[in-house]
């Protein structure tokens, strides 16, 4: 019998998350995640998935195709005694291309089993020096 | 001299934002932000603003060209006792013109003048019928 891991910070399941990802595994990744919270993810392609299931099978396409490493930096945190909210800015290393950067809002919960994930709402940043009228016209249009 | 707003609910700080926005009332819209905290503002352009002053200035310009209205359906609440998170998809509507779907996450924190959002995270949603591997490669390279 397996033993559930307990994250004992919302930092401690944020290392695991990254880790999961660089090793591919698919089960420590959704290990990660809250099995007593609806759980929700936003991947930078504008895909929406509610529920572990639909979570667990998003991310098995995303770590199919090939290795990934994704280098996170934490920008801000916001701590409660049993939710937490981190923004990271995150950088993916496919092989040896380079793509980002991403703005990445991750929520956490402290249930019985310590800090799960809850949401992770992902997105491309700006190209740099573009004024935002000119992007959100893009957007809109 | 004005009185602070006082948001009983999440819900109510969500409205407020909505009907400023409805009206292009900057001020307004400010007055839904926390004043306590570090506050946050992703754009669906990508663009990334941090503090008061930035997430005004991005409003101002995003409030300035035309009058625009969000219609705002949330998916999921996981609500605290001091941290809310909502989860949402907006429509825009710009004139007759309709634009989105947008994703949101929206992050509030109880403070002495009770709830003010300290976090918004906007992104476009994924065309229909568009396969995520396909929208990954669009995105990555």
């Amino acid at each position: 019998m397996s033993v559930p891991l307990l994250f004992a910070t919302p930092e401690d399941a944020e290392i695991a998350f990254y880790e999961a990802v660089a090793r591919s595994n698919l089960d420590a990744l959704m290990a990660v995640w809250s099995e007593d919270e609806d759980v929700s993810c936003i991947h930078p392609t504008g895909q929406h998935m509610q529920g572990l299931a639909a979570v667990r099978e998003g991310w098995r396409q995303v770590l199919a195709p090939a290795r990934m490493q994704i280098e996170a930096n934490c920008m801000t945190r916001w701590q409660g005694m049993l939710m937490a909210v981190h923004q990271l800015v995150e950088h993916l290393h496919l092989g040896r291309e380079l793509a980002g950067p991403l703005l990445v809002t991750h929520m956490y919960i402290r249930g019985a089993h310590g800090w799960r994930l809850v949401c992770r709402h992902c997105s491309t940043a700006a190209e740099p020096g573009m004024p935002q009228q000119e992007s959100l016209r893009r957007v809109l249009h």
